[in-house]
């Protein structure tokens, strides 16, 4: 019996002893890395002892970066030393167990680049449908590369941060209308933390020398700043005012029983993009809408595995450091209870949802609330999980 | 008369001392803040003692960090007495001047987030021609808002790095083919580094508040990657693979007599892009092809001043922070030699330019060396000047 009492530290929840993701909460003594077991935060610096004297520096830090930077071989050092401690019948001198619901928890790492992909093909499809009516729902380079834009950095924000609606552009009858956006959406989505040495032109084959974790990541959207603006360079106004992610970021090694093959897509890979081993991964990603469950997309759907995207994303040699995050693009299936986004869910505002409160929505009112979770299979039967990421809408500034 | 002895600092020559542009400059004491005079740099560590505590500490850095944080009153502050010291006919105890000729620079601050603007009318309406030949050159929303994306912070590196030329997927007759680009192309910008408090929903009469300085910027581009991968999220390999940027940043306020209005929209401007002073500005570009100059594009030309870009990238409530980095989009004017890129140039690779050596070019060969200037007119008919950003290309890896 490990000393962790807590009923949510077990093999077959979320966030027992198989998953051990990594996060930052505030404490008297400042922030600090910790680790989630079940629903409680275990703060590495009070036990920094336990370890060896690179790993204690590692995790007695503020944030997650050292720890990103310092590559694979400590990572599953750390994971492998916490295995012991948190399934040991005794407590480590110093531990100190925090109820996450009395705990603040912050961004657990500096965010270098974000890149956001658009592997979903039924995402593409429908989004490419609801915005192009007239011509093909996919681009021909849609099959052959894992499409991608760089996103904002700098307004990344932790779970749990409100969003403001958003201001912006759209299209009006004669000349463009400014004001909150009308169309506010969310996109469900993976996210991958990188970490290890700064390299260039990662092959697929050293995607877990590069790849630290994943997170639930929800790329809100204004989908009527969005139509505006992305043509001809993209997305930029109608998503760079926020882009929630998970506190907790699992490391990639919980993910071994989750791993599948991606779908083929009909055609030859070009060799960059081909996989020697499965990068795929079998996450059921689930979406509340203010308490009601309006969507649950499979991952295991996607197009391009993280390994393939990011073997794309460096393979013109541009540089991949610690801390730069990318993320699969909204998950969408082929069924609608599988689709990502609003936007897909009300077939571009024309059906609205039902929620559970008897009220209807298409797009996000304000005090909204979407929370968005994970989980994947762990090994020997257990369950890994992805942290929550949650928002709730507040309403557009003066 | 000054006691830099160097006729390069002089008032009718681009880095005299109504210019006082700042960099990160390698000496035997580790990187250090530095001010350009003339073909020297003038490390401030060493005469820090001759600032204010405030001052000193910011001079004393290894990046321009600190200062970019510090914000308007201290960069005035700051320019303030450094015109004093290099005026003076006495240098300060323990100044010394290193010439540039062996002096090696740095990326002189983090770059945070990397926002690429498209506000030249004639090379918007180029590119449209060229890579949309049936469709219309301008789409409707690019008259109302100045259209950009976010670029790669990771892989911008200063002026006199080497650009490997980028493997990608280009279009093929029936699938995609991979290899180096084939038509590496140059994008002349100017950059705005921006500074400050973090800010949201910067109104343009705060500009002066945000953007800290000026540089050359060049956006290196592989047409042939670009074209293939941009709908419909935008550039992205085409692009991240390098943008270079000038050692020395020239502080906004050596711009005062350069300013002049934006052309007229011939429309009305929403509010939040209304200018209460004129914030467009009269830099003239040359660019220089393996030291044939092939173009000078006037940036007075283009739609969108800096004080409007800014006001619309934080419109939605996305911040900006000290260390972000936007840039013009390419400047390219009405005449043929106004063009800021070769893929205009070169009309799409179908009008070889001449080299003075007798070559002829459309797109980068390797060993080609660009070479970007900039001067703007300074006070009293004095002559401001924006550091030069030049790259050689190098051949692919294998």
């Amino acid at each position: 019996m490990s000393w962790i009492d807590d009923p949510e530290f077990a093999a077959d929840r979320p966030f027992g002893p198989q998953t051990l993701p990594y996060g930052v909460v505030e404490t008297a003594d400042g922030p600090a890395v910790a680790v989630r077991v079940g629903d409680h935060a275990l703060p590495l610096r009070p036990i920094a002892d336990e370890f060896t004297a690179e790993l204690a520096e590692l995790v007695s830090a503020d944030s997650l970066d050292p720890l990103l930077a310092a590559g694979r071989s400590a990572w599953s050092a750390l994971r492998a030393r916490l295995g012991e401690l948190v399934n040991a019948t005794a407590a480590p001198e110093g531990a100190v167990l925090l109820p996450l619901a009395e705990t603040r928890t912050r961004l657990a790492f500096t965010v270098g680049d974000y890149v956001d992909f658009y592997s979903s093909r039924n995402h593409a499809e429908n989004v490419g449908r609801i915005f192009r009516p007239d011509g093909d729902a996919l681009f021909p380079n849609w099959s052959h590369l894992p499409v991608g834009y760089h996103g904002r950095s700098g307004t990344i924000v932790v779970s749990g941060t409100d969003v403001v609606r958003p201001h912006g552009q759209r299209k009006g009858d004669d000349a463009p209308v400014f004001g909150p956006s009308v169309r506010l959406d969310i996109e469900a989505e993976i996210g991958f933390v990188c970490g290890g040495p700064v390299a260039r032109r990662v092959p697929t084959s050293a995607a877990a020398e590069h790849i630290f974790g994943v997170a639930v990541v929800n790329d809100w959207s204004a989908r009527d700043i969005q139509a505006w603006e992305y043509v001809p360079l993209g997305p930029n106004l109608g998503k760079s005012f926020a882009t929630s992610i998970g506190a907790w970021i699992t490391p990639l090694e919980a993910f071994t029983a989750a791993r599948v093959p991606v779908p083929d897509p009909g055609h030859p890979r070009l060799p960059y993009l081909v996989e020697d081993a499965d990068w795929g991964l079998d996450i059921h990603l689930r979406v509340e809408w203010n308490g009601t469950v309006v969507s649950r997309p499979e991952f295991a759907d996607m197009a391009f595995s993280c390994a393939q995207q990011l073997a794309h994303m460096t393979v013109n040699g541009a540089t991949v450091r610690p801390g730069d995050l990318f993320a699969s693009g909204t998950v969408s299936g082929a069924e609608k209870h599988q689709r990502g986004s609003f936007l897909e869910l009300s077939w571009g505002g024309k059906e609205p949802l039902k929620l559970d409160d008897g009220t209807e929505r298409t797009f996000l009112v304000d005090g909204d609330t979407v929370s968005i979770t994970a989980t994947a299979p762990g090994p020997d039967g257990s369950v890994i999980g992805l942290s929550e990421v949650v928002g709730t809408i507040v309403a557009a500034e003066d």
